[in-house]
């Protein structure tokens, strides 16, 4: 009887997952191949499309199946793949029928006219007129955590839509730790009379080789192009939409190489963890990436610490040299590297090195923190803005364009969002490390072009765990450890060491 | 009363539109961008739309809000919005109605066993291993009209499908007339000594020149790109998935010049169109077009009419020559448009030329009816058309394979369909002569590069009538007489006159 049950829930929700398929298609094309005029009623479309699998995910008898189904054998293993799909759905049930409709309907108006102020306040540097929507915003956001629930403080609330399971105070002792040696160590590097030269990559690289030379990257560290594709668009993404179409995005510059190429790794990351979920268990939570800090770490760990390194580049700086030959003639792989891996405190996120980019995060997880469980006044937030940039980086914006206003996500109501990108790094740091020990080291297998023992660790340890284990067992499971910043701190010590000469 | 009715039923017909419209949108990039390897889901993902699609359009609400309209004031006038919208969702209501789920899933089955089938036989030129699932296909169909129910004759059922509303005899005695010309006039144009230098059209085009060319003579005639865009594709479509999205399609042979370039003003006809449907009214039959024989006609002129007449070169040959100066140097624009104009009796209907191209529908149409009508026996069927190949077009197909193979259509049990790519051309010429009497004659405009008065006439005699009138009252009314195949003889014999020498 039970087993029945499984089955129709099973089919039930894989048939939401074909909708959800389906907006991910729909999401892809608005963003790089749809006509210009066509935006209105592409909106209509994807209301339409959510709110069908709202209502099926909110349906009764899914609540029907899963009470009958609690007490049940299949239940009783929460990591089988059975007990699983009946924790996590039972899960993701009970937290879309605590959300009342009418909040679920004000924050997505809200999001809405926020993103259309946030254009309008960034273009003009004018934070004030985007300062009541932002309220706003905070405010359903502290409703949206009340009407979840939370142990400790509201912030866990909407830390846990991104990163399920993890606790507020956990990442900040975390990030605390990391915060403390990260500050002097950029200073350090900051202060290094060393410095590459970035002319290197500023050279002019065709774009139709930047394209060619960046899929034969991908294919080779194991993005299968033949369940994928590669796309041009204004900010780099990565979409699933079925268990072999995975899509690439990336945007490229004539006269900066990095910004196509690492975007390119990065995405091609993601899209290696898409592909490596089980097939068989797609749009059910076995087959379901288990947090967005894992997915982040998938797409970091192949940008930087296979990407950035130097066994990587001396199987493909010689390709580099013959396709860019002119931007790379008489350029040595140290120097290219060193100019790959430059490293120096800067105002967006976004262009943002590997050492620094963590300090961007922590500033805004500590200041959504602030704004959720502190009451931070939207009005000062620009100032305690600027107040942890001189801090942690000793700089300053020149403008809130350049600074509180830089990024969407808190117009588009995505707050708890940034901190799962440090985690990113943080875990690939700490996988990598466990998969060198295991089966590396990877320096020879990456200078002979063979990335296939990483791959094959990441699939084993990581993908086709799907989310049996929430990403705090998992890392403890794959590692022995719980998540700390050591092993980041280790892995950014030693490789700044070397071109920096720092201690 | 009747007016709250009538808007939940606009409501919901404009619901399902969004649905039909993403399906579209699935179809498009399954064609021209999906990977290689998601074509199992894509039909899950298609499969279920349809679905959700049939299940909506046979909803009995639809029934009782049209049993409540029927008589009220709102469909009183049946060529307003409101009584066209009321007649044409009672005429679907009622056709899905009476064909039981039972053979609707028994096609869907057939044809997806037949067009596998088909690739195979085409390949292997062996129609007797695909002769058992044709006659099973026929069969459904026969079933299908059965159930659908007709006055004259089964094949009225099918046609009605494509052509609503028109009638096989109708059609046949048209398309009498016209063959009874054609062939005649084919084979005056087969035996004239005079014969256009096709090697001008088989020179280097390059291909990245090809699609700007294209794209900016698409944007000439008439279509938005900001509403639209074109992408490369195997067959050529034009596919419209919104009020503002419309997509065209085509493929370039660097050796043969005509192959993409009026590929895209056919397709670039279908989507102008589209796009000159009333946005209002979009998922309704005030916004939709009227048949699929309507919507060849509006490609044929632009692809043949337009687009192979002198006065069309007059404005684009130049810059032709600009544009492909290797291939185009020496050439007189005569010896050019001679070429593009080339007929001559061949084997595959997809690149027949405009003349001998409506032959090749009459033998299908005629053969249709065979099978439909009069229980033409399969095995029998490659002889019957190898006849008709040799009594019309004077030429007998080496193989199947060039021979009762070569269309896709019944495999994918496409009967009926056929008849409205000649009924398109037939619409065309007397559209274009109408036209011509109203704000033409059009050399000059076509000379200066100027087709708005076509476009505006088209726009208002034709799209914005969406499916206020059937087809053939439509002809009736913007050209005063029914459709008759006078003014495509008329069109053709004035041309070739001119290029072969003949009387």
């Amino acid at each position: 009887m039970s087993q029945d049950d499984f089955d129709q829930l099973c089919a039930y929700a894989r048939e939401t997952a074909i909708l959800q398929s389906i907006a991910e298609l729909l999401g892809w094309d608005e963003r790089t191949k749809m006509p210009p005029a066509a935006g209105d009623f592409r909106a209509e479309q994807m209301t339409y499309l959510s709110s069908l699998v709202h209502r099926r995910q909110t349906d009764p008898k899914v609540g029907d199946w899963l009470d009958k189904l609690a007490a049940s054998d299949l239940a009783s293993d929460p990591h089988s793949d059975a007990g699983a799909t009946i924790r996590q759905m039972r899960r993701e049930y009970d937290k879309l029928k605590k959300l009342p409709q009418s909040l679920v309907e004000e924050l997505t108006r809200a999001s809405v006219l926020g993103q259309q102020a946030w254009v309008e306040a960034r273009k003009n540097d004018d934070f004030a007129t985007f300062a009541p929507i932002l309220e706003r915003i905070v405010e359903l956001k502290r409703r949206q955590a009340d009407a979840i629930g939370f142990t400790e403080c509201p912030y866990d609330a909407l830390l846990d839509d991104f990163e399920p399971g993890e606790t507020t105070s956990n990442v900040a002792r975390i990030l605390e730790g990391l915060r403390s040696e990260l500050v002097p160590l950029v200073a350090a590097i900051a202060d290094s009379a060393r410095k590459p030269d970035l002319e290197i990559l500023k050279r002019r690289y065709a774009i139709d080789k930047q394209e060619a030379f960046g899929k034969q990257a991908a294919a080779a560290i194991g993005f299968d192009f033949n369940r994928g594709r590669l796309d041009v668009t204004h900010h780099p993404f990565c979409a699933g939409m079925g268990p072999n179409d995975c899509r690439l995005t990336t945007r490229y510059d004539e006269r900066f190489f990095p910004s196509g190429f690492f975007s390119i790794l990065h995405e091609a990351g993601h899209g290696i963890y898409d592909q490596g979920l089980r097939a068989d268990q797609y749009g059910l939570p076995p087959g379901t990436f288990v947090s967005l800090g894992i997915h982040e770490s998938q797409s970091r760990m192949w940008e930087n610490m296979v990407g950035r390194s130097q066994p990587f580049w001396r199987h493909f700086f010689p390709q580099a040299q013959q396709v860019f030959p002119d931007a790379l003639r008489g350029t040595t792989l140290e120097e290219f590297c060193f100019a790959a891996n430059d490293v120096r405190p800067s105002l967006i996120r976004v262009e943002a090195d590997e050492a620094t980019y963590n300090l961007h995060i922590i500033i805004r997880f500590e200041l959504e923190q602030a704004l959720i469980n502190d009451g931070l006044a939207i009005k000062d937030l620009p100032s305690a803005w600027n107040e942890k940039y001189r801090e942690y980086l000793g700089i300053t914006p020149p403008s809130d364009a350049d600074g509180v206003l830089q990024d969407v996500h808190w117009s588009a109501a995505l707050i708890g969002y940034f901190p799962t990108y440090a985690l990113g790094n943080l875990y690939a740091a700490q996988f990598y490390a466990q998969a060198a020990r295991d089966v590396g080291p990877f320096d020879d297998h990456f200078e002979r072009g063979e990335f296939s023992s990483l791959l094959g660790w990441l699939r084993e340890k990581i993908h086709r765990q799907g989310q049996c284990y929430a990403a705090r067992e998992l890392v403890e499971n794959v590692t022995g450890s719980p998540l700390s910043h050591d092993a980041l701190i280790a892995y950014l010590r030693e490789k700044y060491t070397g071109y920096y000469g720092i201690s």
